[in-house]
Parts: C-alpha cells; sequence; structure tokens
C-alpha cells in the first residue's frame, strides 16, 4: 500500500484546451522568446498544420527557421541536423509540431544545439548535464503522450535498433494540448495512437515501479479513453470524443512517464523493429493477449481499470478480452494480420524482447522466453 | 464529462522518500548549486531538524547562511528581512525547511533576492515576472501541501489580513517530501495539518475548475489519507501511516494547485485571522457541515471520494457526517469548542466568508451570507 521512494518529473506547465494553441506568439513573448524554430514533418505540414503556425509567428517577428523532414522512427542523424539548423538560425526556441516522432526529434535537438555535442552522446539516462534551449511542445497526434515524457526514441541508422535518450532535463519548458489539431487525423492513425495511449495507461498502473502519482494519473486517463477511443474510431468528427483522447493520452504520457511501460512494450519494440508495424497496431493487438498472462497478479488494478474505464467491475480475464475486443472493433488486428511473421522470426523477437529489461522488469509478472514466444504465435497467426 | 480549457502548473521534480532528504547536498552539487541559505522557524529548529541539515551543508562547503526566525501566519516584512540576508550571503538557493509558514515565506524570498523588488510588489496573481533565486522545498509537516503549490499566504501586519502572491513562478524547483521528517510532530499538529489534507483533496476534486490532473491526483490522495489519518492520529509513530500522510498531502497539494480550494477555505480565511485558531482545526471541523450543504450536487463526485478513502460507497450525507465523525475522533473539534465567538463576530464572518470570491466561485454549491452564518453557528456553538 505504501510507496517505496521514487522521483517524479513533470512538465513544468501545460496548456490543454481546444483552440489553445492559438496563442502560440504571445506564450513565447511573455517568457520573453523571440527567435522560434519549428520541427515538424511532411504529413503535418501536407495536413496544413506548419503553415497555421508559422505564419503568425513570422507575421510577429518570432519565426527563425522550420525543419520538416523528420521522418517516422526518426535516425538519430536527424537530430543532429535539426540542432546545426537551430544553431545557424541563432534559434532560442524549439517548437515541436507533430506526433512522437517530431518531439523526440525535438526534445534532443534541443540539447545538442545549447551543449554543442553530438545526439549520440546524450544517448542513455540521464546524460544531458542539464536543459536544452527551451521547448515547446504540441501534438498533433493523440496517442504517444511524448509531450509529458521525458524519454525520446530515436533509431540508430546502421543499426535500425532503437536508441534511448532518457533525462528529466529533456521534459518540455510549455506543453501545448489542442484537440483541435487532431479533428483531420486519418481514422488509421487515429485508431493506432488511441490505442497505444490506452496501453500506457494500462502499463503505467500495473507497473512494479509505479508511482502514486503515476497511478492516479493514469486512473484518470482511462476515464477520458474509455469514453472517447470507440467513439472517435467511429465518428472521427466527434470532437468530444478527440478532446476525451487528447487530455487522455497527455495524462498517460504524464503516467508512464513516471512508471513504466512493461512487457507490451517490450515485445514491440522488436516487431515494430522489423516489420514497420505503427507501434499503437502492435500494443493495441498485444494488449489483450499480455493482460490475460498478467491476470494473475492484477486481479484489483483490473477491477479498478475497467470500472473507471466505464466498462463496470470486471474479472481480470474479461478484462483481457474486453482489450481484443476494442482492438477488433476500431480495426487494429486486422491491420496486423496483413503482415506474415515467420516462426524463425518469432523465435528470435521473443529472445529480443525478454532482454529489453527496462521494460520487462517492471512488469507485474514476469515474462519468458516461452511465453513471448507463445503470444507473439497467438496474436501473429 | 469534458474538460473546459486549463492549465496545470507543476514542480519540476519531487524527490519522495523516508531518509530522501539525507541527499541534499549532493542534490545541490549535481545542479551545481554551491551557496544554499536556509529558512526555517524556532519549532523547527527545537526539534533538531535545522542543525541536522546545516551541519552536512556546512561540512561540504555548501552552507551561506541561515533565517529561523519565520513566524506562524509570517508578516509579509518577514520575506523582505529573508530576502536581504539570502542577498548579502550572496546565496545561490534557498532551502526552505518547515511547514506552510516557512515554505511561503521562501518561495517570495526568492523572487525578492532574484528581481530586487520588495515583497509588495508580486502581491496579486502573475506579478512574478520570472522565476527567482533556485528553491528546494522540504516540508515537516504532511498538510499544508505547500511544496506543491504556486500559492504563498502572508499576513498583512498593520491590518492583519491575509494576502496571497499566486504564480507559477514560485513553484519549487526540488520538492523533497521526506516522511521522517514528520516523525516527531505533536499530535496536535498531525490532526489539523492532516485533516486539511484531506480537505485540500476533497475541495480540489469538487471544485468547479477542477482539471482532470486535479481529480486525478486528488483522488489517489484521498486513498492514502483515508487509510493514514485516523491511525497516525492514534498512532504517532506508526511509519506507513506518516508515508501516507505525507504522500497524500503532497498529492493534495499538487491538486489544489490546478484547481481550487472552496468554500471552507473561505469561511476558515475570517476565522483562523481574528481568533489565532490552526488552519487545519477549522477546515476540518467545517468539512462536514459545508460538505452537508454540497451534497446536493455532488452525489456521484462523494461517492468515489468515499470508497477512494476507503469508506465503502456512502450516501452524500452520510459522507458529511462521516466527516464529523473524524474531526471529532483526532480532536479537534474539541479543540473549536475552546473559543467562543459571538453572534456579532459571526455575522461579520460570514460577510467576509462571502466576498472572498476565488474560494467561493469554485464551490459546487452556493453559499449565501446566511447560509455562512448558519454553518458558523452550526460548528461554533
Ligand atoms: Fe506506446
Ligand atoms: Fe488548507
Amino acid at each position: 500500500m505504501f510507496p517505496r521512494p521514487f522521483e517524479n518529473h513533470l512538465p513544468r506547465r501545460v496548456i490543454f484546451g481546444r483552440g489553445s494553441s492559438g496563442n502560440l506568439a504571445n506564450t513565447l513573448t511573455q517568457k520573453d522568446l523571440r527567435r522560434a524554430f519549428v520541427v515538424s514533418d511532411e504529413g503535418v505540414k501536407g495536413a496544413g498544420l506548419v503553415q497555421a503556425f508559422t505564419a503568425p509567428l513570422e507575421a510577429a517577428g518570432l519565426l527563425a527557421g522550420v525543419f520538416t523532414d523528420v521522418a517516422p522512427e526518426p535516425p538519430i542523424d536527424t537530430v543532429d541536423r535539426v540542432a546545426a539548423q537551430i544553431v545557424a538560425a541563432k534559434a532560442d526556441t524549439v517548437i515541436a509540431l507533430g506526433g512522437g516522432s517530431v518531439m523526440d526529434t525535438a526534445k534532443v535537438a534541443s540539447l545538442v544545439a545549447h551543449h554543442g555535442k553530438p545526439a549520440r552522446e546524450f544517448v542513455g539516462i540521464g546524460k544531458a548535464g542539464g536543459r536544452g534551449i527551451p521547448t515547446v511542445l504540441i501534438p498533433t497526434t493523440a496517442g504517444t503522450g511524448s509531450e509529458a515524457t521525458f524519454v525520446s526514441i530515436l533509431t540508430d541508422p546502421e543499426s535500425g535498433n532503437k536508441i534511448g535518450v532518457v533525462d528529466p532535463n529533456i521534459l518540455a519548458d510549455i506543453a501545448i494540448v489542442d484537440p483541435a489539431l487532431t479533428d483531420g487525423l486519418p481514422a488509421a492513425v487515429t485508431a493506432a495512437a488511441g490505442m497505444d495511449a490506452l496501453v500506457h495507461a494500462i502499463e503505467a498502473y500495473i507497473a512494479k515501479v509505479a508511482t502514486p502519482l503515476a497511478r492516479g494519473l493514469a486512473l484518470e486517463a482511462v476515464k477520458y479513453i474509455g469514453r472517447s477511443l470507440e467513439v472517435v474510431c467511429r465518428e472521427p468528427g466527434n470532437r468530444a470524443a478527440r478532446d476525451g483522447m487528447a487530455i487522455g493520452s497527455h495524462l498517460a504520457g504524464m503516467a508512464f512517464a513516471n512508471s513504466s511501460c512493461c512487457a507490451v512494450h517490450a515485445l514491440a519494440l522488436p516487431l515494430g523493429g522489423q516489420f514497420h508495424i505503427p507501434h499503437g497496431v502492435i500494443t493495441g493487438c498485444f494488449a489483450g493477449e499480455m493482460m490475460r498472462h498478467n491476470a494473475p497478479n492484477c486481479g484489483t488494478a483490473f477491477a479498478e481499470l475497467s470500472v473507471a474505464l466505464g466498462w463496470g467491475l470486471m474479472q481480470p480475464t474479461d478484462f483481457a478480452a474486453r482489450l481484443d475486443t476494442v482492438a477488433k472493433a476500431i480495426g487494429l488486428s486486422a491491420r496486423l494480420a496483413q503482415t506474415p511473421v515467420s516462426d524463425e522470426a518469432i523465435a528470435t523477437m521473443a529472445r529480443d524482447a525478454v532482454a529489453i529489461r527496462r521494460l520487462m522488469d517492471p512488469n507485474p509478472r514476469d515474462v519468458t522466453e516461452a511465453d513471448a514466444a507463445r503470444m507473439y504465435r497467438a496474436v501473429l497467426a
């Protein structure tokens, strides 16, 4: 019942609200920030959102530069390229406008630009050595929660492996969560990102290292996600559901940043790395199977979660089954089924997944290599 | 169900754990802070806690100065005196070691010392104009949650009125919540501060302006407080209960900082100001009466709170009655009964309380002057 020692790390300021990102120029000048460098990607640009931010910044004389070339699963080299442009532009603020890839790139680029060391030197835990250039993180999807975390997941372009920068110094100076930016998201992105947010909240709640703050926020997160996820997938124009997913995914981000993701994410990493399936499709499809595995140790937690989700009081295995039902209902299972995976690949991935102790150790029930292989087969078959 | 626009402001780093304050020198040098100025009061000094912190800081060559003269309901002049000493000592960090009075004094002294303007110029909302000298807030009671808030309540020595400095810039750089510091607290302080923390959580949860983050943290807070408050009052040496109150009061502080206190606190201010009754004695004794008044609008919230408190699912009026029972059980009602209050005083206080719109407006049910007078009579009779 009573918590072990812990630390909580939080973004100092979060602005939430439909339309709240429209005040960006004011928000910057209030903090005496005058040279904003905007980081984004081609998808966000194509949706017209980059222009919507850079035009008013430029009109106010606050725009120092723009980079819209962040790729999905961003290679670490991109961070150095962005940082070089930030320095060349003499920017005093980094604005990230995008999903997890964009925010993760901007968070580390802020360090690189400030400290003048290549991005690789920040890989690992606690390597920042102080804060970077001030950052404003503005998510355009509802899922990763990256605007609330101090983790950045990048890709080693040589090996294809995921590498992480984990340091409280990369927490956003300001996070602006504006659900209106997600209104135009394609259904496929909405579903995958949204289910990933649900998995973040669940894993943050059940992790052995969950802090009280994380548990409180995770439970509040699923109250919003439970009432919004299936609705927003059926009715992409439902603004209340967009709002609910935006706040739910943000709270879930703050929760797992102060707890941990667990075994679902461990299984997701090798599969995502090798087959380039969207992260949320994978976490969404494996959630049910893993929670069935976790069920013997999670009776109370699953009951609390299912009530908060609006699903009513559930037995642990029914809770797991319900997660499968949701993954099916919002189309994630069908998407995963499109990728054939060989038995050999499963054996390798099972070994790799179990080796990710950072994610496996906090899981409430031990996952052996045989367990992992069985779950890969069950879900991918 | 879905939130209106809001902002959340949070301390960037919270360290929690029994014994966690013992690493203070390390925590400072990691941030390259070398000249610490310790603010405290005579009570904390008398308990030996000031010495316990200054000795290791001095041994490490990190102690720039000490001020232990903060009075309860601290006059705003004290802030200027502390700030002058901070400047004279060329300190680069302000360490607050104490309860709400000490932390509230230190939070504003950090601004005064940095910006070189008298404390009065910071009175009001959003007057800081930037952060002050870095602060480390270390509570020695479990109640006010001041280490998690951006409010400082001071006293105007001429009028005796309470005045507030409210600005996210006074949020702690680091909050260190070490339950061991509360182990030796007298029973009377434990009870009053602890019940105040419970009221913070309840009012933060039911306030009209509650943000999702605040609701999640308030509900988590009462899970700890509900299982710890009466236990720690019966068994002051129960460490698990001390831990529970420390984490509960801290989460409640973060909650009401991102929501609001409500009408219980409005009634408490005039009564505390005039009769010098400890704040937590008042809020604790008025909680039941006010929640009886709020009951028609708080059915769901009280049910959620009572379940989280471990009291089981309750009708709203039973929830209110249970608060009265707790206030009696831990001796608060008997303490309030020692102060006779005249009918004229009640009339004046009712008028004054209703005028505190900052606290009355967020209350879930309107409180008229007649309501306030009736509640004062009911509780003080
Ligand atoms: Fe994820
Ligand atoms: Fe209070």
